[in-house]
């Protein structure tokens, strides 16, 4: 092999092996903004999406997802073993368990642990790699020209929007909505902000990685990407900061990490094919969204979603998506080049949003008729961690 | 320099960054793991565990492994500095700093810290770099064709083989076994949780950095190794959520972080020599190994180690390093190789088994009978970050 | 592109990116050594520290550093948007926002948010990257010769002689010195370990990667710095701690933990110019400096900064530049090579401080007679997080 082939797999690789650490980052942030009774069970869950994750993809979610070239899925060839594609199957393996890894969040505190590691294995195996391969794998979202580099869609939207089927389908937690809406703040915001800085730093595994090679004139490609990643972040978080500042009266430091997270995946989709400053409009379009948004689906839709998943993921997620048909310099809106780009985002958005939004509302309503969704009302009071996994996470 | 040699160096390079970094996943796991009166103790004996390897390591630890073909060391030349091979010298540095590093968390809550700085520098500049010059530097057990890929014996066992003669020396920690066998929990699992996901972050660095480079297939090799190594953790942490499942009747959330780390250090030997299902059994095996070692020395040997380090490390390397014998794909015993490598791999356990136990004992001995090894009860019971530290960790 | 040119562009973003996460170890270490009321606000500085400074680079600060050969500053063009060059941008701008947050440390507990914010932009677009011209831009000082590899006078002491002009306007936080001088500890030690493990991982980012390049015989000079930092932090940390241990009865951690930032300021001037032995050498001293200057700021000038961020970046980052002179193995006092180089760094240290401290002095008095500096007395006895941002941090 030449000396470019092995750059791009070691590239790859590492890659990769940030966008592992996202699991941390996700682990820390849905901690950090939960209640401290629950904190070993939510870790519990997104240490299990990861590691049966990692051996569903394995064993056949890769395959369905790229393994032919089919319309609708790939191929059911099971335990992926091609010696010269395993840095692929890496790099997709830790993408695919971020997204089971987005619902842990919109459900946190009541969802039994049981229950859940079933829900994580149907994401893995069933609803990520079939719509994934609609985009990435070769299927007819990608026939049509639908742009997402990266997964603002094919990743965050839906995990999002399972976890909006996911959030609704259980209900609120306990002291919620009684009557008026309730805050139930996180228990530690220390935690929260490790998280959103590891995730900022996954996102340049999970952005420019996406290039899948940096030899040659990849290389500009994946600088640009980094860029355009770091600054929609940036973009994202200032404002958010004074959104808030403007709204409450102060600037919130949790709505502001999560208006970091809304900039990064509403730049995922078109990270590669906007410049800086479409980057900079894109994550502050998603950082203004991102805090209406949660508002809207907090007291509006009374839909309690703890971390607020289902807006930065899934609402974001889509904005993002949309936003590659005005900010393409090639294709987009305000570049000249008209509607066509957007009406096929507008569909690609669309049609996985229906698909992950009703696969995860079928599965949530079988599975809550049938083992169970909630924990019992004593468990939820008391805490998740003593009844689920027999300790509290906290002894001091 | 060719492209591929400096692809080479870059990849050593930041593969020991990685390795670098669990040292902060050891220092948050112990911490979490024990009490919130001893972290800052904890904390500092990890950090100078660092410290103090990385300057006797240099100074003559990397000659004593390296220096030259003995069958039983390498050679004696003080302040390494070949400026064409500091990438080894510092890939090998970050090594030697982990074995020293096990040994805190199982002697953890008691060791008086003057003794363990004196013992820390004994373990990198004799215990590890010898036994280390047998399998990696040219010595008789790598003429046998013992395979050790990256450390399950030559790191993680001769860690916690000492750890075992350290425990075993120190005694129990006040109120363990006082008539029955009394559990201990740590102070925080989010930090063990933490710290497990910056493990296995840092091991993508152990295990696919040990092919010392990356240019032509190395690459392939290198890919295969990550696939091997993340597979191994995701199998471990799952069959240890279960066996706990079974045996305890909830699904335990410190001992399948343990899980993880049992099936890392058991794919560490053969990550290069295995296929993907090999890995898998590999760290399905071990996380099956970790509850009932943990069990057999917490109750029926009765030796206290507050964070499992025993058996994660010790008992979970020697499997990982038999397994070897079963699961090599050119040689092992499941793929018609007999048993030959089998036996050496015994050979190699066993004899480094005995060198690290053995020294370790001899150390230990001679320390407590002189210096003192324990904190007097006061100090014990009051907490080692007042006594030995003038400062409590934590000022809420 | 050859694969020699893209692979220095994949070093530079590595390294980059590594530098990026150093923010979260500024941020844990800032949260860490500061009390738990104040802890939103001290991350929510740090975290739009680096947002606001990553746009504003981008817009103008990145030009005004590189964007000419001018003795005093580059160039006025705003976005920089050359295709070619932004992995540099992303370097030099993950570096910039160092420099911001290094003040906010200093000046915990007690600084307006708003204000702070401007301040942020200041230092991004005037403070720093002018004297950042002078000497990485093709300035005076580069045509003096003045060396400073990485930054220990651009980025570290620029970053600490501006928080001693603010610490100094600002004043001591309530309680601090009344009538004697009164410790403030920390909260939280673990996080402070925890920032300083990250800070030491992404310094294998900010030293070698300011070599720019890989490819090549850079491959080993890239491998030299990354030993001489790790030795210099190494001998830093142990220095600090057996002077702790001298001076005050017991080896104190979070002096410890400064110690190993101190060797790291200390020899990022001379990385990629002194042997390993004198990289040891320099991070010793600067571990012995370190205490002496907290105790002498402290106790001696009185100025109240909680983190000791004006000892470990300015007073270690000038030590440091001036060792250069004595240490450099081409053109050192101790290599033979006379005082023009050391009087060289003298100048630099001298001239880079007046104008880092000057500025920072006019800009922290016009602020304090305008809009303010420091919150109400009833904000700071109460916390931060409550009456600049609406929320305690931790909610147990």
């Amino acid at each position: 092999m030449d000396a470019n082939s092995a750059l791009d797999i070691l590239w790859v690789l590492l890659a990769g092996i940030l966008v592992f650490f996202m699991q941390a980052g996700f682990a820390m942030v849905e901690a950090g903004f939960t209640r401290a009774k629950n904190v070993g069970n939510i870790i519990m869950k997104n240490f299990m999406d990861f590691s049966i994750g990692s051996l569903m993809f394995w064993i056949i979610g890769y395959s369905i997802m790229y393994g032919g070239d089919g319309a609708f899925f790939g191929a059911f060839d099971f335990f992926y073993n091609d010696g010269t594609d395993l840095h692929n199957l890496f790099f997709q393996t830790v993408f695919a368990a971020t997204a089971a890894t987005i619902v842990s969040g919109a459900m946190a505190e009541r969802t039994k642990f049981s229950t859940y590691l079933l829900f994580s294995l149907v994401i893995t195996v069933v609803i990520y790699p079939i719509s994934g391969h609609w985009v990435w794998g070769g299927g007819w979202l990608s026939e049509l020209g639908f742009h997402d580099f990266a997964g603002s869609t094919v990743v965050h939207s839906v995990g999002g929007w399972t976890a909006l089927a996911g959030a609704w389908t259980i209900g609120p937690r306990i002291g919620k909505y009684n009557g008026k809406t309730n805050a139930i703040p996180g228990h530690n915001m220390v935690l929260g902000a490790l998280g959103v800085f590891i995730l900022w730093l996954g996102w340049f595994g999970f952005n420019p990685g996406s290039q899948l090679a940096i030899s040659g004139d990849n290389a500009y490609a994946v600088a640009l990407i980094v860029i355009t990643t770091n600054l929609a972040a940036a973009a994202g978080a200032i404002v958010t900061m004074f959104v808030t500042w403007f709204r409450y009266g102060k600037p919130d430091l949790s709505m502001t990490l999560n208006g970091a997270l809304a900039g990064l995946v509403g730049i995922t989709a078109g990270c590669d094919i906007v410049s800086p400053a479409g980057a900079v409009a894109i994550g502050a379009i998603a950082g203004l969204v991102v805090v209406f948004s949660i508002e809207f689906i907090d007291q509006k839709l009374r839909i309690d979603d703890p971390v607020g998943a289902i807006s930065v993921h899934g609402v974001c997620g889509a904005v993002g998506t949309l936003l590659v048909g005005f900010f393409a310099t090639d294709g987009g809106v305000f570049y000249g080049g008209g509607f066509s780009l957007l009406g096929v985002q507008a569909i690609g958005v669309v049609s996985i949003g229906a698909w992950a939004f009703g696969l995860g509302l079928v599965l949530f309503k079988v599975l809550k008729a049938t083992i169970g969704l909630r924990v019992s009302e004593q468990e939820e009071r008391e805490g998740l961690d003593i009844h689920e996994h027999g300790q509290s996470s906290y002894n001091y």
